[in-house]
């Protein structure tokens, strides 16, 4: 458990908040491996994993003080299933920054870039509007501009797709590109699964 | 929102029904697509995206009356489930003609039409079953056959699998005819889904 | 129904054995398979189906009980994820073997063996944890040694990989062996699932 609060001073709000702080960090570190060459790359993402335990702590924290307290400030089901799709963000995320090493890719498509920088946008409005659940006010705007976002991810993974077939020669290297582009776009569709987690959330309490 | 019915004049039956309804005509346009000519393709493709908007729509209005109504003719999560899987073989149908059109995809195998024929009897015999949920009755005759048709496509589907490696000698082209498969296979576990929550809901009430 | 179990004289730590029994079964055949020469194959392909039928009935049972019964031992959303978890090992088993014999693979790679032997392990470890479900005592070393299997487990499929696309020239015998690795990779997460769903219940218990 490398989660620094303690549980007196955590509580939901707060380790939601943290764990999409922690996505920030991956969509950053995703970012920063697209730049980097093959010798940077294992360093980073050695730190991609180290962000994933630490969110996989703060996933664990919530879910352990959702078994073992009655109260809770929305229902269970639902803290459950936002911590989940936070935490699907996550996997999604260090599992693209992972085979790009694995595969020992060469060249990215210069459009996997754009890809990651909706992801990273995707990040950071779900970290800002993490604290705004404490009083459901101001959300309605996230979850537009989320899934307006993930639209735009999943025209750009469609071209990306398109390009692909008709660029690629080598089938091999088809499969590799091929796989590292759907798990990108997996992490899209993860960050709109958080929003309309909130969405539900917030329509309940209204 | 596209659904042209009211708060009022809506029930969750009749909501159930139009979601139902719509994977009848994408199922249709899935069997059109296979006839179609490179021209055709597109247009149908884009009547396709269509008929999913106005699928997500009718989704969105059962997610919706069921996060704002305390009263449920069945259990919250059974309503819940049951749209989902409904949504979901709407995805996957959607899926399927989105990728042949996006692979640009010559000939389908022969076979595929009989998957597609396949989708289309689930389909109609869903969307026959919809309203039986307001009596719960007369309902195992579609759930065992929706089960005897998923064996069917499961069948053909890995028939339609061994002869693509069997007789593909181009990689690539493997890759798209196979990922074109699965999904259709992906349609046909979705309507089977769909027959287990009826089920299930059918049991609970008996 | 071919379980012999009579509804008196059963219990939901009963089925939940039974169940977890079969997976040690569908393991253990797995293991067969991979040491058979192709004629023996096929036979052991369909005592495998058998045994997936089998599981299939136990799990059936469970949510026919969990459909008919208000007591239940505890959260009946438990029982219910706990149930598919150990279903979804035994499927991710069966389609290994499936697809070993579908694409008349001649040799898998050596690893694939340790991969099985990590399933099998796992399988057993479930088997003789579920009847402690009953005191919920002595459950914590089950799922701390699933958990550390399953990260063996993950670490051997990205060794595979990463060979896979070292060593294999040819496109369509990767795609083959990658998506057979793969799934032997879902199996080992299913059995985590499997162990996750148990600490869950344990810490709600305790």
């Amino acid at each position: 458990m490398r989660l620094r609060l303690t549980p007196r001073d955590t509580t939901y709000y707060d380790l939601f908040a943290a764990l999409a702080q922690h996505n920030v960090t991956g969509a950053g570190l995703l970012a920063e491996l697209l730049g980097a060459d093959k010798a940077e790359r294992r360093s980073i993402a050695e730190r991609f994993v180290e962000v994933e335990h630490e969110a996989d702590d703060a996933t664990h924290a919530i879910m352990r003080r959702l078994n073992q307290t009655f109260v809770t400030p929305f229902d269970r089901d639902d803290i459950y299933g936002l911590a989940s799709a936070l935490d699907d963000c996550m996997d999604s995320m260090e599992e693209a920054a992972d085979l790009i090493v694995l595969y020992k890719v060469d060249a990215l498509p210069a459009r996997v870039s754009e890809v990651v920088q909706v992801l990273q946008r995707c990040a950071e409005l779900t970290a800002d509007a993490m604290p705004r659940l404490r009083s459901m006010e101001k959300l309605a705007d996230y979850w537009v501009e989320i899934n307006r976002l993930e639209n735009q991810g999943d025209k750009l993974h469609r071209k990306l797709v398109a390009e692909l077939f008709d660029e690629t020669t080598d089938a091999i290297q088809l499969i590799k590109l091929k796989e590292i582009v759907d798990v990108l776009e997996d992490a899209c569709d993860a960050f709109e699964r958080v929003a309309n987690m909130v969405e539900t959330v917030a329509l309940k309490e209204s």
